[in-house]
């Protein structure tokens, strides 16, 4: 048996500089036993997505090289975005991959969060890491962003779980959770303006009544309004049932859809659903393609 | 570097008997170096479609030991279906896969051909394999089917490439062929009128003015109206814009598809352009799915 396999999709508050982003992909790459999947940064929202996986201690590893060298190279006190935030590691998920739990994945997560609450960052362990159950939704966490959270740590219902309850104002504090592996997924509508956006968003949202599983919020990026959504339990809501509510929604205020995109990776089975549902396939698995069938496992005795 | 790979994609003239099938597919299983990816049987066309994967030899002996099986276990002169068919063993393509090419498959086609023909069978050579013009299409070579090919073996024309001129009326005649992947995808409509199945089909069709590399015709099978294409070139021609013409067609004739099926196997890219088509993605590719890039290359430095 393989030892259990972790993805980590940190968030950092920096989707501008080339090099200060490089040199933050390098650190954690330098990491036996970690390997990069993907990096997706945004200037708009001045962030960057990174892709990462491994087993517990490499994962750990990275983790810490992560946040030494955010705290070295960002500085939040001068940064501006779109994107709600609140340190320059803002966000630190692991999710359980093959032969891992999602208990792993909390031990994981508790592992990370001491080790970076001693290299200085106030340290909210959210989702399936919460420790109390308000926290559990990392909106929660965040609300009110970087410019809330140094009156927070004060608040005794936001005590960080690690670290010190005071704030470095060049870095921040950051949320450290564990949760099932999320899309997210953005929609791009032919109108510049933002309030569109934002009403389909609530419109969509789980959280304004619409579909569950879904959290959204509207933006104007690069010039055009867009629907920025986590899908958080494809199950529940997959990519299409999502991006149609997104279509019907914008049709109501007069606007539509001109163009999506994935920001990190998705699940193939994200890619099969969508395939199933827009073309009405009675069926449709990894057996069905054919690159998967030759590099999977064996022969199957079913066929 | 790893010996050149093929894929087979026979169809054969069974798809009832589940003893029959079984003893068909394990006759290909039991070669050593041949995979099997796939079995579809379809008891209206009374026809599987078998997916076998491995090396040259591994191939070539696997296609021996299925015409040898077929023509042992069926019998063709008591067969019926709804399908064009002219023999047990009806269709034997091969299909070029990673470090094989085209001219490749063309000498494994030869070699399998020169093989089948010594064990009994009139081998016609077809698509890239072909050794006159008119035998490239396999539509041509099937023309008339199983009740004209007697008569046909007589005509200079029809002279097969390896094998006897004259007919054993269990067994039929083989069309071998080497040719690039292609994708088997049906539509189901809500009708069971047949000729409306029909209309559709020479409508989205190549050789009717339709879509470029997308044979078609109408069947009716299991109750349903069915409109079953093959599309032989993915670049040119899409499922998704293969599927839109089918939906676009049957609305202009007062109907509408239900349902949709793969019949064998579709590349990966099949599975990621329908996504990106329908979700109107900027981009996706197998980069983009988590599975795959855990399973993939090694670390790319692009990231």
């Amino acid at each position: 048996m393989r030892a259990p396999l972790f993805e980590a999709v940190p968030n950092f508050s920096e989707g501008k500089d080339a090099t200060k982003i490089s040199l933050i992909t390098e650190a954690v790459r330098a990491i036996s036993g970690v390997r990069i999947l993907g990096l997706h940064s945004d200037p708009d929202h001045n962030r960057s997505v990174l892709t990462f996986a491994g087993g517990e201690d490499p994962m750990l590893a990275g983790a810490i090289a992560l946040a030494k060298v955010c705290a070295a190279e960002l500085d939040l006190a001068s940064q501006s975005g779109e994107h709600p935030r609140m340190g320059v590691l803002d966000v630190l998920p692991f999710v359980p991959l093959e032969g891992a739990t999602m208990d792993d994945a909390v031990r994981l997560a508790h592992r990370a969060g001491e080790s970076l609450g001693t290299l200085g960052f106030p340290v909210f362990l959210y989702g399936s890491a919460a420790t109390i159950p308000h926290r559990q939704s990392l909106p929660n966490i965040r609300r009110g962003g970087y410019e809330d959270v140094a009156s927070r740590l004060e608040d005794p219902l936001w005590k960080p779980d690690y670290g010190p309850k005071t704030l470095d104002p060049r870095r921040g504090a950051v949320a450290v959770g564990a949760r099932p592996v999320l899309v997210a997924f953005n929609a791009y509508l032919d109108t510049k303006d933002v309030e569109v956006a934002r009403a389909v968003a609530r419109r969509v949202r789980e959280s304004g009544g619409g579909l569950p599983a879904v959290r959204a919020l509207g933006f104007y990026v690069g010039g055009e309004a867009q629907v920025s959504m986590n899908l958080t339990d494809l199950e529940q809501t997959p990519i299409s049932v999502a991006l149609e509510a997104v279509r019907s929604a914008a049709a109501d205020l007069g606007a539509s859809v001109v163009s999506t995109e994935l920001v990190g990776l998705a699940p193939l089975e994200a890619v099969l659903q969508t395939a199933r549902y827009y073309l009405g396939l009675r069926e449709l698995d990894a057996q069905h393609v054919l690159e998967l069938r030759l590099s999977g496992p064996s022969d199957s005795r079913s066929l």
